[in-house]
């Protein structure tokens, strides 16, 4: 078997997105498409919320993996992004400025008590892929990234129109992401191209993208399932206020 | 705050099993009241199969927690009867007699190319808590086999009874299952009694189980999200063959 050239991973990786993105999913059509209740908005907010939370320990743990100064560098910017400089400052900060503008309260959001376990797990499945793959992996894994700008026009322009309950101001944390994500997808295209040059590499490399489009995609049939339809809500999970008319 | 007296702990820990258990799961009821298709039936036992495949590997990451030899012995009688005595001896080896009498095949079952990714992240959520967690929450988690027997009766009676493609012999799994699930219930329930005895290591232990029984329902989550109602498959995951009638 002979490697793929590098624009040929490329094209590879690419189209694992084109299919498996979690913008396809049902959820995230009703969500973008103006046909959610304020409750699913809340709730795909409070379990996202988690996701983001989780991210920096995601690329601490990348970090503490890598042997090189230089990379440690680069995707140490990504704490940058989310952690901040200071208190309220950072990704995560601005995650809850939009929990807070859907009426969630911050502590309840970030006790994490109303989470959904499908949420928990596969967020939790995501840090432990970075922790226990190769390095390349583990990069490959970040390549998601490579499709977000797009999804998050798609979201910016249907919620901004759709919701009332939303406001350019709730939504910063996405007319800031495009540009960051743009970036450190940029990179980590790069690095994967450079170093996955034998087939079980490109291979596992292919993989590992396909696990995190997994991810993302669970944690929208989590929120389908228990908010949407058939809406069988897991013991303990959040009950929106207007329940009934979820 | 005062703790819990052994018994008071005892209850309380029947309490999370009486009201979290996944016997409880909507997906269950289907299941055991034969309305389920022949294809819900595989897609269950396939998914099912991860999680059993899965067992002495936790319960190898609890025994490689263990500085006592006399409670590692204890434990090790889980991995006999998961992994029996020999090629085609013990409960995985049991399960696959299920999926084979299903008609699904070996080699598919055990590659796991059709799992859900829901099923993925429920179960290995289970292995790494056991890694990470406390040995007492550890052993905490395996207490939902204290409601096992009852789960397997049902089980038994009710796909003998409805499903003309399951037999005794298939099901031979869960004939042997209830000594078993006894056993080991009674010797972690009186572990965990005897061990937790302040107010955060009684907490910690009605959590450990309350985890437990979210990655049960978890599990029946996904499976019926794909393949009862909504019926929307992952990317990637099995398709019965009488899927436009499942």
């Amino acid at each position: 078997m002979k490697p793929m050239s590098p624009s040929e991973l490329e094209a590879q990786l690419r189209d694992i997105g084109a299919r498996r993105y979690h913008r396809l999913h049902p959820f995230h059509v009703l969500l973008h498409g103006g046909q959610c209740t304020k409750g699913q908005v809340q709730a795909w907010a409070l379990n996202r919320y988690y996701y983001q939370a989780m991210i920096p320990v995601k690329d601490a743990s990348l970090i503490a993996r890598c042997n090189e100064s230089s990379l440690r560098r680069e995707w140490r910017r990504r704490l940058v992004d989310h952690d901040g400089e200071s208190e309220g400052d950072g990704g995560i900060a601005r995650w809850l400025k939009l929990t807070d503008g859907l009426g969630l309260d911050r502590d309840y959001v970030v006790s994490l008590a109303g989470l959904l376990p499908a949420t928990r797990f596969a967020v939790e499945a995501y840090v432990h892929f970075v922790r226990e793959n190769t390095l390349l992996e583990a990069i490959a894994s970040s390549l998601t990234e490579l499709f977000s700008p797009q999804i998050i026009d798609e979201r910016l322009a249907g919620m901004l129109k759709s919701y009332d309950f939303v406001s350019a101001d709730t939504l910063a944390y996405f007319s800031a992401r495009p540009p960051l994500a743009q970036r450190d997808s940029d990179f980590a295209l790069a690095y994967v191209k450079h170093h996955a040059r034998t087939p079980d590499t490109q291979h596992a490399v292919l993989k590992a993208l396909e696990f995190k489009c997994d991810v993302l995609w669970a944690m929208l049939d989590g929120l389908y399932h228990a908010y949407v339809a058939p809406k069988h809500l897991p013991p303990g999970a959040f009950v929106p206020k207007d329940w009934s008319s979820v």
